[in-house]
């Protein structure tokens, strides 16, 4: 059976015990959280969210993308976020890679040559992307002036989240 | 206390009782997951997936950008995924406005005016949604040319999953 199958398959079992139709849209913690996309995250037992409690956008390297910023802006403009969690994680896939080489594997797998610059953000310092990420919203236009954001790395061996100090100075890519 | 400051706490008990530390970087269902941010989304139960079976790429309407495309190539073409699974939902936020008026009300309440053509992507027809996002990776140059992509809605008053059929005729936007 497909992995999909096996989704919805155990959707029903979920669907049948269903006890959440209460909730209301607007996070009830106000709180939004940009994270990797890695499978070893499940992010609401991690961080003790319920259900309900959290906008949670992900994707490859938790990082702060144009759309990441999109989805912010409608977590805070219409649903009442205020506040902001980065997390990226130790043993991370983006470490693993420079943009150029799977440009040319892409190509490869394909046939198709990317037309337009692509771009993957492949990283060569965790604690420095972590603090990148935080930086791009402090001083993004378009986020809430208050807003609180904190930056964090998640140990995959041990579970344990360690927050990323913003004070050091930004150091040259 | 903060949002973040309970999370922080909240993981400390995690990482006590932490047993998940032999887990692989690829997914173990080769599986990725698209989906909405939205706060009433548990993905892992409301599908049966366990810590380490998906990639999980959310963002404001589970919406298929260049940033989930490229999360989708990183996950295909380093980390083995196969199947693509989009879930949207009822009751999403991005039924409820225009994107013009949302450029409004963040000039309104940042005074800060978009200089790229913002663009929030808010959407009338969930189905419709749904359909255009599996069409944009069926048809996308970079995707795997035999990836499987199927298109949900999730009831979040029932939990319940409903697959969006692919063979009605796209209908002008």
């Amino acid at each position: 059976m497909s992995a999909i199958d096996q989704a919805i398959k155990a959707n029903q079992t979920y669907a049948r015990k269903f006890e959440l139709s209460g909730l209301a849209m607007p996070p009830a913690a106000k709180v939004a959280v940009v994270a990797c996309m890695d499978a070893r995250l499940t992010l609401e037992p991690m961080l003790g969210l319920k259900t309900g409690d959290a906008h949670i956008i992900r994707n490859a390297g938790g990082i702060v993308t144009e759309d990441v910023v999109r989805s912010l802006i409608i977590s805070q403009q219409l649903l009442g976020t205020r506040e902001v969690m980065i997390v990226n994680h130790t043993d991370c896939g983006m470490l693993t890679f420079k943009d150029a080489e799977l440009r040319t594997k892409l190509l490869k797998s394909t046939g198709k040559l990317p037309v337009v610059p692509a771009q993957f953000s492949a990283f060569s310092s965790l604690e420095q992307n972590v603090r990148d990420q935080v930086l791009k919203l402090k001083t993004h236009p378009w986020m809430l002036p208050n807003l609180a954001v904190r930056g964090f790395i998640y140990d995959v061996k041990s579970g344990r989240l360690s927050e990323v100090s913003a004070s050091e100075e930004r150091k040259a890519a």
